[in-house]
């Protein structure tokens, strides 16, 4: 092992390959349910050290774990216990290659954070929509190869929608150079997108050309009370013809969701939410000017109010108060944690069944669990729901996620598959749901997968045992 | 071999398995650049009959040819000469399965034909914007297995971007059903996307979940004459700032292309072509009202006339002047065939870099090729050309196309290689530019498609030869 150790030194420098020392900001993964042990992290800092680092790895039998910001959600980028697998960091490739503007798009580093590109975008007037909780730390290789949502999805698509070319290290150690800036481009397979989403367990992208968008003119922000989840949808679909593409935002809170803000954050008060069962959050980007979008927000907002599916809304004045409503949606997660322990989902029903699911989904968790909190919210506009369960009030909670996590998810997954949705809409399977997989995925698609992954990985070193097992 | 056949009838009926008579219509292809001959054609009527007919074929060793509308430019959907190949045609699935509203998606059969799907859609109040010249023949099947682009990409993307599930039937003659209608699922490899595209090769599509849009308000046309192509690319970056995603449309054609329409058909009265080297086809989609696209449409043209790159323009006063506007623009390939004999390409380049391809390349080949004659027009929004290459005026025209057309091809393609382009943008590989992939693909981009063709395909009985070569 200390001859690939010292090929690793050798391909990267050694100031590049760590094996000593705390090593746990590598190993262990953003949620903290993993802490994981590496054989030793190392840092390539260009594409050809990343195809040197791959190479050795394959050629000793150790399997790599390629690894952006480490802020995943399902396990997928960390190292196991064993001690055997090389993490591989890319974060020293961080650079913008380039910007082409009448191109619109922009040719980057896997590592590049997220929120440097959108700044990037900004500074030659552009915009680069992927937007998300983490985008101060995580990598845009991340971001491709977990196929990152966020919540401007109902407008620009996933991150997969954004990206027209990639480089990537192949299993084998080459350099697939896939970096097309082509919206169109019908010469074979679509390898670009089986690479993205793969979490790093076909090939290791080091690179990508995303797809950059003129900046709006103008963002608004509303937020409604609505009273119903059929409201809500109701309400998207007005949306959806009122606005066209200027809707970017689309965000469904729970009233339960909501009072664990107000009590844990009174500053950001929350409006609106104490006699409704959900608030909505809506987010108009125009094209002409801010006069226009509230124009357009107005004449929306009055059409709903009177076919009811609005009982009440306010339109933020100035941005001051937008990113204030926003605010609010994003401390969720936040006061979720201050309110204790708790069970997250991260399903996608389609739109014209959410309001079925989550009545049917709720009676059956309060029938079967007593005390249940149920903290709904989520991408509405895409049918996406972070569907978390809170232990009961008081009480011990630790107790109760041990006795009750696996049943939870058990009862949530089944609805899920039985409204036709999908058990990981945005976050990825990594770890975390790689068991999951064969209850909830035809075996047809299993099948598929596992020889797609033998083709392209038949040693199964790149990330093994994530999203599928062979 | 008479076994097979019995089976066949057996799967489908007798009746819809045609052996005997003249099976032209699906054994040469649109631009009848090939007459095959075909083992038999087999029209089955469910995906459970398409299953068989697989089946069936498998175990015969006989190579199937999946086939929709038989609209395909590049020799993919069609028998080879060798009497050895099953047509399998998917034209009697052809049921629009379900339309949701408040999903905005809709569930077809592979065979349905394009326009009745817009037509459907239409009918439920809603847009689906796929749109291309063949759309009253080819089947949303061809359309996916070809990732078929068209005339609204610019806003809406290429077949790709507009399908949320599919259902196939592997290369074993299972069923894989990958019919969701979700924005985000993150549970596993990206099977959708490896199948469209892979025109048959991999699987046969049988059904989709395709993304419905709401209907704009108006649409309106405009057409301007500018002075370069460095202005129609300025003009594109003007439209997408001052229209946003209301820019539907955006066709770029050549003074000569439009002399050839103003020749052969002079009641289609072509505008302001005359003094400029290329007119620009603008098509702007408005969610609000008529009066809002006319004046957003105003707005552009006047700030594109004050910077110069639009010399003179005009906006169509109503939809059949719209219409008109849009005859001339696909009256180009008849005018082409008018005239005489050509060579076509359907290439794309990075936007940007258009307008340093066309000069480079116009001058190449007027230098290498005695009296050639550019027929220069596409869908310039989306980097795409259709580059074609007309005989000189007068002369053996035939001649010409078999002295030239092979070096003409290696002219085109090598300077589209050198300007990062692709050699086909919308139209696919098929049989017809199967042997150019080596000269201009990335051997390890090969490499993959041919481990993926064997993954899925093992026995190389789904379409052989087409795409990709083992």
């Amino acid at each position: 092992m200390n001859e690939l150790i010292s090929q690793l030194r050798g391909a990267v420098g050694a100031a590049h390959v760590l094996t000593e020392g705390d090593l746990s900001a590598w190993e262990t993964d953003w949620r903290k349910r993993s802490r994981g042990k590496a054989l030793a992290v190392v840092r390539p800092g260009s594409t050809a050290e990343v195809a040197a680092v791959v190479r050795a790895c394959a050629a000793a039998g150790t399997p790599v774990v390629p690894q952006g910001g480490n802020t995943g959600l399902v396990v997928g980028g960390v190292p196991d216990a064993s001690g055997r697998e090389v993490v591989l960091s890319l974060t020293r490739l961080n650079r913008v290659r380039a910007i082409d503007g009448d191109n619109l798009t922009m040719t980057v580093d896997a590592g590049c954070v997220l929120q440097n590109l959108q700044q990037a975008a900004d500074d030659a007037g552009l915009l680069f929509p992927l937007s998300l909780a983490a985008e101060g730390s995580c990598t845009i290789g991340g971001n491709l190869a977990t196929n990152a949502g966020g919540t401007q999805v109902v407008r620009y698509g996933n991150t997969r929608e954004l990206c027209l070319g990639l480089e990537v290290v192949t299993a084998q150690g080459e350099v697939w150079d896939g970096l097309t800036g082509l919206r169109k481009d019908n010469t074979g397979y679509d390898l670009r997108d089986l690479f993205i989403g793969s979490e790093g367990t076909l090939g290791v992208i080091t690179g990508a050309t995303m797809k950059l968008y003129p900046r709006p003119a103008a963002t608004l922000t509303a937020w409604a009370a609505v009273p119903s989840m059929e409201a809500a949808v109701k309400l998207l679909g007005l949306a959806h013809r009122h606005l066209g593409a200027g809707l970017t935002g689309f965000e469904v809170m729970g009233q339960f969701a909501l009072s664990l803000v107000a009590r844990h954050y009174p500053q950001l008060r929350v409006p609106l939410y104490q006699s409704v069962p959900y608030c909505v959050l809506l987010e108009n980007a125009d094209q002409e000017s801010e006069e226009h979008a509230r124009t357009l927000f107005e004449r929306l907002l009055e059409v709903a109010l009177e076919d009811g599916c609005v009982a009440d809304a306010v339109v933020a004045e100035n941005l001051t108060q937008a990113h204030q409503l926003w605010h609010i949606r994003e401390a969720i997660p936040l006061a979720q944690a201050e309110e204790g322990l708790n069970i997250k989902h991260d399903i996608s029903i389609p739109v014209s069944r959410i309001p079925a699911f989550c009545a049917d989904t709720d009676a059956l968790l309060q029938r079967e669990i007593a005390g249940v909190r149920l903290v709904n919210f989520g991408h509405l506009g895409d049918g996406n729901l972070h569907y978390n369960v809170q232990a009961p009030e008081g009480g011990d909670m630790k107790a109760f996620l041990e006795g009750n996590e696996e049943r939870v998810n058990t009862l949530v997954y089944d609805q899920v598959k039985r409204f036709d949705g999908s058990i990981s809409a945005e976050h990825g399977i990594g770890m975390l749901k790689a068991g999951k997989l064969p209850e909830y995925k035809s075996p047809v698609a299993l099948g598929m997968m596992q020889a797609l992954k033998r083709a392209l990985d038949p040693k199964n070193l790149l990330n093994p045992g994530r999203v599928v097992s062979l």
